[in-house]
């Protein structure tokens, strides 16, 4: 049997390990990302695009393991200098991924869409995978708290360390958001056999994907199927907000509610062994449930969890 | 006798050298700066002012002794990266010099005004002169050259490195500039006692002082003396390309000449000593001259030559 060929929808840290796996299973042109871009925003000037370079440093080698972004061998002379200088340095740029945006402003500046300048960085890094930016329109995830009123994300995400209290996640801009030339061949490709919704979270890493007009109605019309790994393992999340946006969302932190949330989108839904019992209320959901362990330290988990997502997408082929 | 008050104009590298040595002469309240702009351009989406920051680095003892600018300890991550990825790297940025860049960038871009966003960065640095912008309007050096033709100043001089042969130089903007209240405050200040332009070079660090009309007005009305040290000596120039550029202007390289350039806006004109024989044809064009010993290698150098100069002024003041 042949490698399938792939589209991987995934946001952040989560995405990027199980994008890594499938990196490790595919050849280069049987895989391309759809990523997330409702976290990117300006800062120092310069455009940040966390999910993107996040699974770009990943898939590079280039990420810092411990903290799953950002880069490995990071220096921090020019924030510490900033702070210093009473410069903003809330927001932790390392010198290394500095030079990045510093180079896809200079991109963006000359003219080029954001999924060309990702192209050109995926080049520079030796990544032979798409990564393609959800659309080259900006969309913002904005989160209305408790605490502040509106919150930008990352004003949310990283000054705030997700404290606030959530009451509602809107997505700005995703409403008149249009698909990139790139994004739009992806999805109509006729050679694809399989989507995947990467174990990010699904309220703000696959939200922003699905509150784009053109892309939900392309997923909801595949003619493949579309295969989600569920970020939740005992009604926690392995990193991250998920959890505590759920409760704050009053949604039941179970599988199911998962699957009623990709309700459409997904054929399948892989659950973490220790979530077993919760088969059937997937299935009730009218996704199919697979079992399988999720949790991933090693790289060898991930190539592991790649796999399994792969053979399961195989058997919901038929 | 108390201190003078001292209002000097300056360059770059030469410049910083004389303030320096004023600095060290002079109580704080008794010394400002107008510094040239037209060297200032955007790159990497940055404000850059190497004038400004290259007497904020001297005066703070953070420049980088052996090249008369940028930082000292500094350190090359950014641009390296940059560099691998495929950015312009030929302005060399060290880390601490971009986190300064960002800084102001990020003051600039709240709304305050060079000036403002100078003082902040002069206090951040504990340096207690005002550096004053020669304007908060953008004045932008520009020079016709031989080779390429039109060339911003940067790319003349960082890029090409001053080897193109220069026909024309224009300061685009200056024309339409306005003096900030601070310069226009500096320059009416009824207490001042003294106007020094400090060793930088006539064409490219005074010339576009002199080309703001207020400015000029200002210099060449002034109730004090003014008072420069000419960058000559032997006819070469210490650093950088002044003499080579009085060739292609056709100009002798003569202190007379300098003389005559600076006709108006100053009273006297320290010459080297190796140019004792050039002070009667400074006299001749109307200039006082006087003799000292202009190369500063050591600090002492400078504020010997700090001192020379505000006893020069003395004298002239009568």
């Amino acid at each position: 049997m042949s490698a399938p060929k792939v589209l991987a929808l995934t946001g952040g840290v989560g995405g990027a390990k199980l994008g890594l796996g499938l990196a490790h299973c595919l050849p280069s042109e049987n895989l391309a990302f759809v990523v997330n871009t409702g976290d990117d925003f300006e800062h120092l000037g310069l455009p940040i695009s966390p999910d993107l370079d996040t699974l770009l440093y990943t898939l590079a080698g280039e990420v810092h393991e411990d903290q799953g972004w950002g880069r490995r061998d990071e220096t921090w002379t020019v924030l510490n200098t900033l702070e210093r200088l009473g410069g903003a340095s809330w927001f932790r740029l390392g010198d290394k991924d500095l030079a990045l945006h510093l180079r896809r402003r200079e991109t963006l500046a000359s003219g080029a869409r954001l999924t060309q300048a990702m192209a050109l960085l995926g080049d520079a890094f030796s990544v032979p995978f798409p990564l393609l930016p959800m659309s080259d329109d900006p969309v913002r995830t904005v989160l209305t708290t408790r605490e502040f009123g509106r919150l930008p994300f990352q004003s949310y995400f990283v000054r705030e360390r997700c404290a606030p209290t959530v009451q509602a996640i809107a997505y700005e801009g995703a409403g008149a958001a249009g698909l990139s030339p790139e994004v739009a061949a992806a999805l109509a490709d006729p050679a694809l056999d399989l989507i995947v919704l990467c174990p990010s979270n699904p309220y703000l890493s696959i939200a922003p994907l699905l509150a784009i007009p053109p892309l939900r109605k392309a997923l909801e019309r595949r003619r493949v199927p579309a295969v989600a790994v569920c970020p939740l393992v005992g009604g926690a999340a392995v990193k991250g907000p998920t959890a505590k946006l759920m409760d704050e969302l009053h949604v039941p932190r179970t599988p199911a509610s998962i699957a009623r949330y990709y309700g459409g989108v997904i054929d399948g839904l892989i659950l973490d062994e220790q979530d077993r019992s919760h088969a059937d209320a997937v299935r009730a959901e009218g996704v199919t449930p697979d079992v399988a362990p999720t949790v991933m330290l090693t790289l060898g988990d991930k190539i592991t969890l790649a796999q399994r997502t792969l053979a399961f997408g195989e058997t919901l082929r038929g």
